[in-house]
């Protein structure tokens, strides 16, 4: 039976156009429509995608939007036909959720699928993010975007499982299927390259390089697991040639995580030529092109995306929660700072500075 | 114990410099040293790598060369050390030369290991290609070069199996690993296209669109396993428009065989977003690139190269000669001319022309 109700009024960050600071203000926030669920935001971590839509150069974002995607949070009310979580009771407290993408999506996500938005302020309709806006105290979502999860979960911590953990980890562990004993490169060590870190690490790999122009993340990336760290900026010759000449014949797979042409580049010509498999994990401004040299193919290399890790989100969140309760890996570890949701703009400077690597906001 | 005696004086066709016609000429070939061996080869086919030489569009060639790479031929002596294959026997009179490569290599292979070459005409070194240079009478190749294979198998036939034919069944079965049922899509119907198709065909795919924008290789095609073949000129939208909604989501393999950047691109955005694999098979221009847009990637496709279709080419060439003998493919329906190798500069004219798909030249 549906529980919606009453419009809610509660704080949200909207950023009214491209290029701005985002700008806390009262929204109102009208109940879940069928098959739709109103979801109290418990916490929320700041991905680079999010300042991605902040710059301008996420595709098809519509201003004004509530950005935001990497959320947990409790059940508020359910709209009609909504079967799977309920609110109010134990077992779905901690109802995780999940962001639907950091990559492109086949509809777009801007409004609801009925095409219109829960959120307004000032008078005027708010866009949704990804079916996501986790930026808002309340959020309005389609039911199987949501994963249930164990109630036992800290959401301050569960809830980067919904977006940067899952993809670095993924990319190691289901896109590339790193094999025990192999050599590992990986490019960029924000989120999602400290994921892929952990995931070559989880995977048996038994040489990680890990590779970034801010040495300050080194001493992070080897508690997670890298073997050696080392930057492009101590070398007269280009990246890939030094990973050549470290590893013999290139590595056996490179991730990129850095989001830029060339480094998905470098990444590509890093693994050997036979064999070697590039996975593509960072997102590259939208609009750009990577200038691939046919031949860097044609030898044998593989290169390849991984679409939030190569995880099926609904059913493997709650999995990968298990496993983050069981201590499999430690994803704790990528959480640089936590901030009242206030301090929302403080927390993307410390992003662009390259001084965090997850900030986790708390409602 | 080595057999290599005199030089031998017989018929080479020589490319002088970039951009000319091959000139037949008489050459001196020097006897093999150690570890080589001289190969009387006895047919030879075409292939548009041989014309990138010409135009000088292939990487590291120097000139004068003596091109050729898909030959077969007899041993007529070998050099100190060598092992594997004995000249004037029987078993061995059917060995066949192999080509090294239409792809990249990890070192030059201008001169011989040696670094030096075994070819003059006319007072002056001629360089080899790929270690090959079937386009010659006689040529002097690395033991670890030569296939050994079946003494029944015509060598005016089997000479495709030294680098096209495997390249594009390979692509499909290796490589692409096409599964039984699924939909593929080849752009180019040259030899390496029309041998992806049959490699396709052979994997049990249920849909093989073959594209080209020369429909008189549409009939070759269906006989050779395409269901459906389509050519972009007769559409206003781009051909990956057309492919998506002839299939609905893309196709679950396809493969470039045309040698361009833009079908590369129409090719990896014809593949389904989530799971599609894209296989380079042709052989775009050296120094050319390929602008991708990362968002191909990143929604999970798969891009990669083959090296000679993946087979490991000592072992699996008498393979396939075993299985053309055993009628598992038919390989012959490339062979569109057969000449003599006098005739070399009209066979490369029949290549440009469109009208051929494989020339073998006989000696």
């Amino acid at each position: 039976m549906a529980t919606s109700g009453k419009v809610i009024r509660c704080r949200a960050a909207v950023a009214w156009a491209a290029g701005k600071s985002l700008s806390v203000e009262e929204i109102e926030v009208a109940p879940p429509k069928a098959h739709e669920v109103r979801v109290k935001i418990v916490a929320t971590g700041i991905c680079r995608t999010d300042d991605h839509v902040l710059v301008g150069t996420f595709p098809d974002v519509e201003f004004p939007v509530i950005p935001g995607h990497e959320g947990a949070g409790i059940v508020e009310s359910i709209g009609e036909g909504v079967t799977s979580v309920k609110p109010g009771n134990q077992q779905i407290r901690n109802s995780l959720w999940l962001h639907t993408s950091c990559a492109i999506l086949t509809e777009p996500q801007n409004l609801l699928p009925d095409k219109t938005s829960r959120f307004t302020c000032k008078g005027k309709q708010i866009h949704h993010f990804l079916w996501n806006s986790t930026f808002a105290e309340y959020t309005v979502v389609p039911e199987y975007t949501l994963a249930k999860i164990d109630a036992a979960a800290p959401l301050d911590k569960v809830c980067l499982l919904a977006c940067g953990f899952p993809t670095g980890y993924g990319a190691a562990i289901n896109t590339a299927k790193v094999k025990p004993g192999s050599t590992c490169a990986v490019f960029g060590l924000g989120g999602v390259g400290l994921s892929v870190v952990m995931g070559c690490k989880a995977a048996g790999a038994s040489r990680i390089i890990a590779i970034d122009i801010n040495k300050d993340k080194f001493a992070r990336a080897k508690e997670m697991g890298a073997t050696e760290c080392i930057n492009p900026q101590d070398f007269k010759k280009p990246i890939q040639q030094v990973l050549t000449e470290m590893t013999g014949h290139g590595v056996d797979y490179s991730f990129e995580a850095a989001g830029t042409a060339d480094t998905l580049i470098a990444a590509l010509a890093s693994c050997n030529m036979n064999t070697g498999v590039c996975v593509l994990a960072g997102e590259p401004p939208a609009g750009s092109t990577i200038p691939i040299d046919p031949f860097l193919l044609l030898s044998g290399r593989t290169c390849k995306g991984t679409l939030l890790g190569g995880w099926k989100m609904r059913d493997s969140i709650p999995r990968l929660v298990a496993s983050y309760l069981e201590k499999k890996f430690n994803s704790d570890l990528l959480i640089t700072h936590t901030l009242p949701f206030a301090k929302i703009n403080e927390g993307f400077e410390l992003l662009r500075a390259g001084k965090s690597i997850r900030s986790v906001l708390l409602f």
